[in-house]
């Protein structure tokens, strides 16, 4: 399973290689490799893989490209998410963030792109595997946990809203995403993607906890980018409505009631083992995981 | 054909009705339908089902979604183009830009929205016919026509450079659209491609040179944008080059070497005379079209 994992790093590159040749500008260019390289954790298009394998993996091709195509619309988001009109953030995992980097109009642009080039990766398995429902129906599963009305675009508008229910606007910004890649995984492989929804809300709801609690105790070094912007920016976070340690048991239980939803599949223990050991970066340092 | 080109509008519409449905957030909802209705002149999506009736259309709905696909991607970029940080324009259409109407974030969440969306649209097909190559063609046609390095985004990047190819520029910015609308068109009809790229070459260059000629003689009230804005922002210009003469001689000669690329095919004379149609509207008042 690692050997498949790490093959999502070379297949990133291979996009962005591609995303970038000749004749593209500069600093576009370089703008756009900035934005994927070094990564994050790399948390998505893992899941991804891994609910994939978990199932068998008989289309191998459709959900690599899925997961590339997942790790670059995330990173958009953070490129726009990032920009002067919205949260102005002059870092981002630990470096200058891309507009600071490259001024405004290239962030824009690479935001742009690395939507349009991602989504052109789902498509390219068209030439290789004549299966057009299965590519039809990852495609549609990921641009709808990106576009509106219920992706990642929608969630970032509702911060324009004069009153936002929170538990949409989290599923929106960052659950959709999550929903997007275990069920992506699961109809890559063939298998009915509905029962994979459950694991990714389970995930992505705890990955915004884990979020939560590193804002208000995180340092802005650990992170890569700014602590305490929860309230500076008025923003909802379950430390404040639940203290430290309710942030981590709700955490905890998020975990153990994603993992209860695996369905029966022929990977379950390994996906299991991997979804707990990706999940240990969740918890700040003194506090750890409790399974059920 | 009249009928297959107003389905267009309908299909646009429907595209939007979904993008926008519960729970997308309103203010975004109401952004997504004042960035498409009501339309422009709606080229792009026209030459590319024109093109594929030329072609017998034998997979219509792949056609259309494609033209739908093509105008939702020319509205993004224009909303993006229209930015503080680009352009900084307040008019689109005779009305208040998409920033200046509903603010700057919205206007990138539009933007983002309406790529994601659109090419939505393209894989939605892979339900309903099981043709993947085809599907596959089609997405990679459009999206090389958007992204990252010969596409939309590549062109306006390019803006951001110290030094610029003036004819690299345009073909990217302009017409590389142009390009995808009549190949995806034929693409989409089942024929070879590649004989359709000097048509899209030639009408987005002289559409290049059409708007050269109304940013240099037309009225903002004429143009539903700001006039005058090339020879504020430094841009390359036709009539700067040539006087309004030698352009409107540019896009005479240029249309005529589109029509007569124009391959073999069982609609040849009703294509053409589409795109003498189209085109009377690239002439200022005073001026006309010289066929070859």
């Amino acid at each position: 399973m690692v050997n498949e994992l790490l093959d999502c790093e070379h297949n990133l590159k291979v996009a962005i290689k591609a995303a970038t040749q000749q004749p593209c500008p500069p600093l576009l260019a370089q703008a756009l490799h900035y934005a994927i390289f070094p990564g994050g954790a790399r948390v998505r298009p893992k899941l991804c893989i891994a609910v994939a394998l978990a199932n068998g993996n008989d289309n191998p091709r459709l959900a690599m490209m899925a997961a590339v195509a997942i790790e670059m619309l995330h990173s958009a988001s953070l490129v726009h998410d990032d920009l002067p009109c919205f949260d102005d953030a002059i870092e981002r995992r630990g470096k200058p963030s891309v507009h600071s980097a490259f001024g405004e109009r290239i962030a824009v642009l690479t935001g742009d792109a690395l939507i349009v080039n991602a989504l052109q990766q789902i498509t390219s398995c068209g030439f290789y595997d004549g299966d057009a429902q299965r590519l039809a129906l990852v495609s549609q599963l990921i641009t709808q946990g990106v576009g509106a009305p219920t992706g990642i675009c929608a969630g970032q508008a509702w911060e324009c809203e004069p009153t936002v229910d929170t538990a949409t606007y989290h599923q929106c910004k960052t659950g959709a995403l999550f929903v997007a890649a275990t069920c992506a995984g699961a109809a890559a492989a063939g298998v009915d993607h509905q029962l994979w929804q459950p694991l990714g809300s389970a995930i992505g709801q705890a990955y915004q906890v884990a979020d939560d609690i590193q804002d208000c105790i995180g340092s802005s070094a650990e992170m890569g980018k700014p602590a305490g912007r929860d309230a500076i920016l008025g923003r909802p976070n379950a430390v404040h409505e639940l203290g430290v340690e309710g942030a981590v048991a709700l955490l905890n239980s998020l975990l153990n009631d994603g993992i209860g939803s695996i369905p029966h599949c022929s990977g379950r223990d390994l996906l299991i083992s991997l979804v707990e050991k990706q999940s240990e970066r969740f918890f700040p340092s003194g506090y750890h995981r409790r399974a059920a």
